[in-house]
């Protein structure tokens, strides 16, 4: 099975979860600068998670370019990972709209946490059908960043308890860390003159 | 005429249905997890027709595979298929705004009934665009699940006049049994040497 | 200019359009058959807008099918087009929220009507592209279709005057006029042993 | 890495982003020309934010023709682009509704320089990533119009102090200027004897 129809599809439902977030935003209610400032939060929520399906997007174009071979798991990994960013819109919008009390930074936090693990199950998913020679496999190497990634969100989401702020900084700090784009796909395609 | 523009449409119409869904769900009123339960039927009722989209186009996917001619029927067919599902965000908005009341539990059954339908009838135009050598049709052979899964809607809508639960039971059953992918067309695919 | 991205960017918008009518079909209030049946109106008013927009995909489709170059002036009338196509969902909520009155019904006319001319001059545009060898216009030929339609739309904004299920049946023969494919280009493709 | 994806997710959003504005467009409270007359405001921004959002693909696609080359770096770069552009509908809902109120027009005007400025970087970006030879960094040249715009945003911004109907009038001319499509990168591929 090719992949080109999965990514056809999750750049479809990437660019719409990226794109409706945006009906959240709340038009303000009066002309004035002051009533703009209401949308504050809201615009830095959007923004910190537009940033985040951007990340997504990115990580998997360049993971599905190491990608030859796929079977029914993996579409169903790929289903998987799309259901749970396809919340963001929803954690994202409660939230801004309790002005990032404890509990909507806490169900948000544990979002992107569920994101993270589906992403780490489709990479599994995706070694063992191209089993044994997965190129995606060797070029993803000791994953770092994927892996503290999860403590980062656990550590965002236990100090939510002690502070916003800190919640917010943690969820902020992983968004900078993936900002990075993730150059072992383009160096491991470079190295081996591999072209996707 | 080729496929790809038809599967590329189909793809789109499929993306955004499965991901304005959650634009149903309500944002909690409030900042607590107590506020956030109300939204358990609503994301359960999203899930599941999250799984059933995913189910459709998983095997739109698997049976555009063995597809190699259409005609403008089929193009009828596949867009008589995409109007039923794109009813789901409508159908699954008000079974969980009622709480999973009679009515909309029926309604819920009647389009998942209908969708069945619809897929059948786009399988026979496929089968009589591309007759007399259909690829598909020796695919799919006996179709178990395919005509298993209307009787099991009917049992559902019937069971709603018993016990909502019952009839929820119903549909839980067949997007379970439907998430087993389709091998059918990947065997096939495997078995014959075809490359999609 | 290649065609395959005007393609896919109007398959896009044509998938949404579609779609995100659906958005504008309220949940009933109450859990009733009753409280389902006031939704009636916006069922049908969709299902026609649906078929509409699903009649422009189709001959977009079959159109695009015979053309080989294009230019700005295309890219504009395309857009031109699909700006018309993007008021339906808008023109569809107003006829159905004000259950088929008669202003709207001649604005949903008139909306069809542009969206008509828009084909055409679309249609104009890609002849000129193609200058002097246009495998298009020769396969459209007389376009009687093309040419009844805006007679038709006419036909029924002047009729919503008298009664508005005149101007609904005009609509709505329209659309069943061109719900039979345009063979024009299969045949036509067929017959030059084309292959799209 | 190719263009494609790129390109077909670009594609996806822009799509989305053109056709979500019209759901901003709110359907009038009553069924008479009077109750339409309140959504012109409506209609003109719609119209305007319309052409904008067709300019840029336009130019996008014309622009990517030309491009072999992108890293990681062109990747935020592009979804940079779209965030801005992703605003589109927000900054032209407060607009409308506040019936061209000045603060709104000015923060309209920063949401359209802010793209021309994103769109300015991107282009930067590609330069960065085909360097030595990039056939884009030849074909733009001076780049005329993309130097006036932003020249032009600004002094709307700063007309907006005096009268709201003259920043809308800066706003209708940019957008003038760049409805002639950019036929630089056109001429360019035709007199290089390329096929994009």
């Amino acid at each position: 099975m090719r992949t080109s129809r999965l990514e056809a599809f999750s750049d479809g439902v990437l660019a719409i979860i990226i794109t409706i977030m945006v009906l959240e935003l709340h038009v303000p209610e009066g002309p004035t600068l002051e009533d703009l400032s209401h949308s504050a939060t809201g615009f830095l929520t959007y923004l910190l998670s537009f940033v985040y399906i951007g990340i997504y997007w990115n990580n998997h174009h360049h993971m599905f370019q190491l990608v030859r071979r796929i079977d029914g798991t993996v579409l169903w990994a790929n289903l998987h990972l799309l259901f749970w960013l396809s919340l963001y819109p929803f954690t994202t919008a409660w939230m801004d709209e309790t002005e990032l009390a404890r509990t909507p930074l806490i169900v948000y936090g544990v979002n992107l946490l569920a994101a993270a693990v589906a992403y780490y199950v489709l990479q599994l998913a995706i070694f063992r059908a191209e089993r044994p020679d997965s190129l995606l496999k060797d070029a993803v190497g000791r994953d770092l960043k994927g892996k503290l990634s999860p403590v980062l969100y656990l550590a965002g989401i236990a100090s939510a308890f002690v502070a916003s702020w800190l919640a917010v900084a943690f969820y902020v700090v992983v968004a900078l860390i993936w900002l990075v784009p993730d150059r072992r796909m383009e160096s491991y395609v470079a190295a081996h003159g591999l072209e996707a």
